[in-house]
């Protein structure tokens, strides 16, 4: 049974706050994708190829914090942080506080295809990705105006927060917003999962969140799961969610929804919020978040294409 | 109950290959820094604070690989990753491809301390460490005539290796060895762990091993376990070997030698060997291994330090 989810970021997402015109470009974007991966699963692709297609096309656009129009550091300078990871054999691969390359989730797939590494951080990622022909942008080639404003507001808020001592406060929930990830199983009953994402506004240079952490934000292996995280990436590192995920599944004989559940109500009483997609072997899929929203996308049990963005939403 | 275990590295540890004197010195260091735990805690310090003494120890030592005396990269230059846990709150704090920082663990505490980070890579973890007053060092000082001569081998065996396309087995499993690592139990019963290492000879640029991430490398949760991994990185993330051992723990009612078993088993079904050292909430101590050696000091139930490199010496 071919499934498919995809997401575009959980945090304070407020119907409010976005406009009718933003809302549908989400859900247009959102859709287009999925409908994009599910007619490459019917015509047979791989669940890793579909993946990665999908987390490509979300690094595309700028409306999520992802390739072009990701967040900026500190430096204001776009670092980014991708993985992918193939469940027949869990190979991976991954990088962090990747720059001025178009498509951190693709740099990851040739780690995975190379075979000699996991992961790759910094000037090395770079240059291991100009080695296998990927073309170095110019810094300012990522960089949309919106993101700018972001940061300019996260510095004025930065000094504020600091002069009341709240250190831990300084990063605004809405700028957590807009992780991408994809999950997929293919005709033939693998999965793979693959996630990418700007990080932080403000963020320190050289800071990776859980986004390439294998057993973190990304997980796939055959036996149990697939899974895409996003959220407060260091909970989510110090709860491995992913692959807490897995373990509560394979030694605790939970399924998926109630390993889930388990796992993030331990990310909340950690005080961290987000959420994930997952789907299992059997094909069942889980689109849990215990944030305001998940921008999300998924393919039903009955074969059609779903978006959805708030938490009253179904799905 | 005070317990304390420290490690130098798993791998082909011959006794033909290691002279007397050689095999001496390490005995004698990893024996010196052992008693200096065991001291610490007696005198009422911190599991956190002695596995980052211990690892501070290591890292000055130039038998290990890690700090001072470090393999070189394919460039010839250190790149450090370490990683440090505290079981009370799981907080934690790590660094990857940190270069010209003579202790990596201490950096690793310090974003532990900051909190709003957990991992920083590269040149940015790098700046990090001198924004907290670590000294940088020239690239130099951190290298040892020994390990040029490592790399110079290497790369002359890369060579001939990739001409029979044989490029999974280009990394000489000798290299490898002297990741260090440390596990305390405080007279509070609090857990805490700490690894560095210079990651494996060789390596491209900006690659990261399991040791700087959490739930690969390194663990720490007073509910169950505290853990500090060592052996071929890029199977110790893909079975996720140190929060492996604590969900067969948590989900699967293991104890504590059962599920490092399990784990170290899943590790060598797909190839990769390597060892660990952990300690249990109950003080259980922990240090299998399924390589031919792993350097290792450990305080017993008796009280008493004990120090063992062979596959063949008790412990």
């Amino acid at each position: 049974m071919i499934r498919f989810a995809l997401h575009g970021g959980a945090g304070v997402i407020e119907r409010a706050a976005l406009s009718a015109q933003r809302e549908e470009d989400y859900r247009q974007t959102l859709g287009e994708i999925a409908r994009d991966a599910l007619g490459r699963l019917q015509a047979g692709e791989s669940a890793v190829a579909v993946v990665e297609q999908a987390v490509v096309a979300l690094e595309e656009s700028p409306l999520f914090n992802a390739g072009y129009g990701s967040v900026l550091n500190a430096d204001g300078l776009v670092e980014m942080d991708a993985a992918i990871m193939d469940g027949r054999d869990r190979r991976c691969g991954a990088v962090a506080a990747l720059g001025r390359i178009a498509h951190p989730v693709s740099v990851a797939r040739a780690i995975m295809d190379d075979g000699r590494h996991v992961l790759l951080a910094g000037r090395g990622a770079q240059r291991f990705a100009v080695e296998q022909g990927f073309a170095l942008l110019r810094e300012e080639q990522l960089v949309i105006s919106a993101r700018q404003q972001q940061l300019i507001a996260a510095k004025a808020e930065n000094k504020v927060s600091l002069d009341h001592d709240q250190q831990f406060d300084t990063f605004d929930p809405e700028d957590r917003t807009g992780t991408v990830g994809a999950v997929a199983r293919d005709a033939q009953g693998n999965l793979a999962a693959a996630t990418s994402t700007g990080g932080m506004t403000n963020k320190h240079p050289g800071r990776v969140g859980d986004s390439p952490l294998i057993g973190s934000g990304t997980w796939a292996d055959n036996d149990h799961l697939c899974l895409s995280a996003t959220g407060h990436g260091e909970y989510f590192i110090r709860a491995q969610v992913a692959h807490d995920v897995a373990a509560r599944m394979a030694y605790a004989g939970n399924n998926l929804l109630d390993a889930c559940a388990a796992t993030l109500a331990q990310v909340a009483s950690m005080g961290g919020n987000g959420g994930l997609i997952a789907i299992d072997r059997d094909g069942h899929l889980a689109l849990p978040f215990n944030s305001a929203g998940m921008y999300r996308g998924w393919v039903g049990a009955d074969g059609q294409v779903r978006v959805a963005i708030y938490g009253d939403e179904a799905g």
